[in-house]
């Protein structure tokens, strides 16, 4: 059985914005994603993720992907959504089982 | 307060093979599972995890077991689900609360 | 885009106890927190978490913190709802997006 190390990009925020930014991961080279409803609460200094104030409903979305890839989208991220949106966005060390099939070639 | 190192095996895939995975899971030593259902995309390369179209419930399995068990759940789901399934698996590292109660002894 | 090294600690249990439990995490030193609903089995020798048969729901909280917070928290839980509550409790490693927003300034 093989493990491949990959990395998975977990973001969360608010529903509307989340379902462009699953979007975009795709666009940038993830072969998929997952994705799921949470209740976020931010306090003090972070972003209020998620608030239930206004009744936004909050998703988390994951890609499991190469390191490239990983890095592409949170640059994309923090470059395009972070400045205006409450988003928390992380990277996680996995092992992949059959994994070189999320190393999506290019030119497909 | 004690901190174990466990691995963590996470599974997603549709929810009438998941039921079965998270069993089978039980029975190859893990001490139990938390399962959640998430929405699923895949696209080109990877398989399609989920998708909408069928109308299938996503489900995503986690246990907390020691390197053997995560290993031995691993291949079994290799073997028997991964060629016939649109099934995600991977593998990570965790410190686990009092987690020495996570390795099951055997011949109880 | 910087990425910044801290801790995700993530509770497993039941809703009443983990609202709690989300509570105190932002009253040790978190920022905030996301929640969402599993379902939990567990076997023998582990907590039974979130079992069906009393119908409870089953929450799963995370926080991501500094590894000195997260320290804090597991101890809390360790010490005030480990012995009395079906918990499951353990510690990743993640790299944050513009991540040193997570790590609360005291005396604010």
């Amino acid at each position: 059985m093989q493990l491949y190390p990959l990395k998975i990009v977990t973001v969360v925020g608010e529903s509307v914005i989340m379902e462009d930014i699953a979007e975009r991961g795709v666009e940038l080279g993830a072969t998929g994603y997952t994705m799921s409803e949470v209740i976020g609460h931010g306090s003090r200094s972070a972003r209020n993720v998620g608030s239930t104030a206004g009744g936004a409903k909050t998703l988390k979305v994951e890609f499991v992907v190469p390191t490239d890839v990983a890095t592409t989208i949170l640059d994309e991220i923090s470059h395009e959504y972070f400045e205006h949106y409450a988003i928390i966005a992380w990277l996680s060390d996995v092992s992949v089982m059959r994994g070189e099939q999320y190393t999506r070639k290019s030119g497909g």
